[in-house]
């Protein structure tokens, strides 16, 4: 049987927790809420991800933890095995199984369609609020801020077609982020971000209504840049329109 | 004489000292404001619950400092008694004797009423911000957020009529939290917080208008989970609300 | 030559330290803004206090550096002796001297006048924002919200006239503040500042227009609880102000 | 070969990592933007500076990541030797070779025509609402706040013309900060930058819209605390705009 895990802080299951402490200071994932998994990109196989499970405090959690699955979509190990079925965490309930994530789906669409090393999921409320600010739209878009340049400019590779990145958006680039609905249960916001990531070629994060965002990138820490970047943006443009500011320049 | 304390940071006194920095933190109960008390749902005797002292400042709070109760509400344990009636905290007057918190009634009727694992008042200002920009209402409600699917779905038992978890809210559910007036001593609210918590079954937390919030869950962390969800509630909803967007979707 | 200093974390100087970087976080002394000062209640000499330095960064401050005085106001010794002259912080030009601060007149006034037992004055933002939405009020009020009863009853003692505390605020009590115009040298808000003390007897802190405000309290705690309490109050007033919420209930 | 490089924890290189992490904290410099330079004021060659490299992220830089240059401008060493040409810090791709900032002219501007001994740019939030809020004018004046009073009265020597502090600015001085236009590239704002240093003599930061700040000082505490005060002041600025608050009084 092989092993997924070590105790390097290297390692992608460590490093889930170290973010999610993270993201629960900036208020990204309290409550449970948001999700995260990375890629081994380095790793003997790069087609091993490791997934936070479901429902968990994002700030406590321990890299035996995580689920591991194989692209494009195969589940090898989840933590309710080797931990004999007892749950790692102090809170967690006594006959606790660990469900995975129902983000799975939609980290192992942006792993499938963008060859992703990392997904970050967020209920970040400068995400939720620019979708209702913008409740009438599909589409977030913004330009000619200094921040934007953090952002990759992505087109398709003309001998693959797969889309990749070929540099930095611009300060005078609109970003464009596609807003989609959402639905009762995470899991059927598939088909929806699946379209939008086909539709938006040249986006790395898709907006969900009324519920977060999902933001990829070539490994976990392009991965954390972009989110960093995007939420910035998101911050600054929910103060730009209560200013009156347009958000994007003409 | 029973030992009602361990040096575990697993113990209810150690969790206790622990949230109550991370609340701090979050500006729930600076000034020596809010409280908590976690019952000992996995020890020998699980009637026995800690409750944070009155007037003490909760970051800087020791686990010998709590009162030892036994449900339905006899004191046990003082920690006047078994310090030589020394107060532990430097920031005490030298004749200082503890006093219990005047949460103590409310905690225990939510103890006695929910069968609740554990009880956190916060005094934090998207609390009280929503009981004052919802003056002349009684019920703050919020619904199709995602993050609302972090809190209980309650029903009762039918053979037992106890309130019990039976699942979680949805997404398109509309979250209602009764609002109580506030009294001029924090003991006399223990009516009305009664009486809200038998009139909203479906709540797990009650707000206190100009006050705060007191919630409750089965175990401590899936009390801090609620609370930190409702919190994060809150703030998106006075956001909401200054941008003019209903708070209940039609 | 007495020794001022200890070693120990509850020392005066080193609680200076301490509170110092915590009120840094919040933003309350950045800039080299604000100072505090700790009078050694506990100590064998009762009229010794200790006063944070000039223009240095209050985050970084190091015991040592520390100006002794007694009271009523007699600098007993400079950081500037005992150390060779030697600035202590990394941040210090080489032939730096320590000054004391400017706060030095209006803390000793607040020991002298109300016999505190330690002095805090920051830049917090809430206070200036007070000051200004208020820019043609001399004083600030604010009633029936919980947090207001973290804040001390005060009253004259009828045996020695001298201002006492007796209890705590009520919920339905309002809390007033005075507020004081600012001047160019810090030193000279003196005359007011004392004005503003004995006109309103029933106040534990003083605004400074457009500057920030003055606190303080028994002891070292009660006075950090007292800054706390009303930062709180402060940031809440400016929110309910923004949304048309009278500060006043009738 | 010279060794730029030590150990200590005041070392340049040290330094420029220890403020990143803060600056990190305050939403900065996250995204990877931002930057820094310590020149070595008190090492042995006063003319070495040492730069951030350019698209790294910004907290978890490594001293040994830092450009080393000479002023007026000659880049001495790059991270890229010494390290035998690869990355020090996991998140950055395999064959990466590290780049000088972009902000690089920018610093040594501000090193050559002010004789600063560090320079801080940020992409505070602050700053670039500030240019927002007053799109239409070419410089940010405010005037009879305290926290004025950290910033330096710069003035030029008589004898060697150059621009030297000569003291503290005044509660009841006007603040002028110029607004200089982005530019898609980050290295031609350098000729606008200049003319605005020369165009304000009494100001030691420069706004660049849609963008952040650049603050200079005579060593890194100053610019630290330059910058802080700034920002302090930005904030509270965008605050009294919005309560509809005259930044300058009459």
């Amino acid at each position: 049987m092989p092993q997924y895990f070590t105790d390097s802080p290297q390692h992608p299951a460590s490093l889930i927790c170290e973010l999610c402490r993270l993201f629960y200071d900036n208020n990204w994932v309290t409550g449970t809420g948001g999700g995260i998994s990375i890629r081994d990109v380095d790793g003997p196989n790069p087609d091993i991800v490791y997934i936070a499970p479901s429902g968990i405090q994002k700030e406590r959690l321990k890299p035996r933890e995580m689920f591991v699955a194989e692209l494009p979509g195969k589940i090898l190990q989840t933590p309710n095995e080797g931990n004999d079925g007892k749950p790692l965490s102090a809170d967690l309930a006594k006959d606790f199984k660990y469900k995975p994530s129902a983000c799975t789906p939609l980290f192992l669409s942006c792993y499938n369609m963008r060859d992703a090393g990392a997904c970050i999921h967020t209920h970040s409320q400068n995400a939720v609020m620019a979708t209702l600010i913008f409740e009438d739209k599909v589409e977030f878009s913004m330009s000619h801020i200094e921040q934007i340049k953090a952002l990759p400019q992505l087109a398709a590779n003309p001998k693959t077609g797969k889309i990749e990145k070929v540099g930095s958006m611009q300060f005078y680039d609109t970003m464009v982020l596609p807003i989609i609905e959402n639905t009762p249960h995470e899991e059927d916001l598939t088909d929806t971000l699946q379209e939008a990531i086909r539709d938006y070629p040249n986006a790395t994060a898709v907006l969900v209504r009324r519920h977060g965002i999902y933001v990829w990138g070539e490994n976990v820490w392009k991965a954390k840049v972009y989110n960093e970047a995007i939420d910035y943006l998101l911050e600054l443009a929910i103060k730009m329109h209560q200013n009156g500011i347009p958000l994007v320049k003409k």
